[in-house]
């Protein structure tokens, strides 16, 4: 599963002048520190040091440090690209439209795998670093923050648990009936859900 | 973590004559047999055999195959049991109550550990047989039929999903601003999904 190609061929067997190793030697230092120390606790400069590379090779491969945890995380999908279109028409109805971006990423069979992988690493020492502190808010809360939505800080969360608890029944503890629900029970069931969590009355907010 | 009492004397050491032992023994091929063959592959002779006891020797001890499945999951408590207040006011604000006992439950320090334990066995290999084809249906479900509220094979799962998802990202990630809100807070946000889902329209139902 290394992020290195291996060549086809013997006459390209050996270490590449650069890219490839030196962008996999960068997503391992960004690993084991985001896991560690969570995002808050990882700084560019400390993955780029761990790499033994410049920080400015860390921003020239990976963009910014939200982008380069991202990439830590090795999903199949970036949650930020496919949620945006979701996004885009603006808070009605936002809960179904993600809803739906986000079974049709599980019930593809080719991205379930490695999803599963990271739902797994939730529960592992390292999950309270790389979730609760760095997938949630990094990547999902400011989904809430583009979807033009008061106090995402809160209203993320919220939506982020349902969301989870589904995923968890659904696709890995396969319990019925939710695991072999049709898209459109899910979605009666869930979006109203979702959707006060989004811009509903939650009765303890300003 | 033996269910053998230690004896705190001398004397009185060595293997007694019947109780520790056996209900151990039993424990030990419940916890094997449920892990591997889920609830409805396992049954009392089997345990029974792989303990080398009689069957009826395990009635005896643990009750009925529900019971003694309950007993093989090693809950600081017995779901059925603190829940059954909440339930016998009937379906009415039932959401809010039973969320206001497993809030009650989780926020206990005594009762977390050994309840994280088994969250996190959710996402090993037997979890699948433990929790999606034993712990909802032998457990969450019946108490769904004791409320008295229709179709429970559909609901309870949605009420354990959203229990779920709130316990992972509350007590196991931690993730702010769920770890620390106040429980009236949680109940605010959380106890209309949860009667919405044992009592409300779902859209899909007959």
């Amino acid at each position: 599963m290394s992020a290195s190609p291996t060549p086809s061929r013997g006459a390209k067997r050996g270490r590449r002048p650069g890219a490839p190793d030196t962008r996999a030697a960068i997503l391992d230092s960004a690993r084991e520190l985001f896991a560690s120390g969570g995002f808050a606790g990882t700084s560019v400069r400390a993955v780029a040091a761990g790499a033994g590379v410049d920080p400015a090779l860390v921003h020239h491969y990976f963009g910014s440090k939200d982008d380069l945890f991202v990439a830590a995380l090795e999903l199949p999908v970036d949650p930020r690209v496919i949620v945006a279109p979701a996004l885009a028409e603006g808070p009605d109805g936002a809960g179904e439209r993600m809803l739906r971006v986000i079974l049709g990423v599980w019930d593809n069979d080719e991205h379930r795998l490695p999803l599963l992988a990271m739902a797994r690493s939730i529960l592992e020492p390292s999950g309270e670093q790389l979730i609760g502190r760095g997938f949630l808010p990094v990547v999902i809360e400011p989904l809430g923050e583009m979807l033009g939505i008061d106090h995402p800080d809160i209203r993320m969360p919220l939506f982020a648990s349902q969301i989870v608890g589904l995923i968890m029944l659904r696709y890995l503890l396969e319990a019925e009936p939710l695991a072999s629900m049709p898209v459109d029970d899910v979605v009666a069931a869930y979006a109203p859900t979702l959707q006060r969590y989004l811009t509903g009355d939650l009765g303890f907010l300003d």
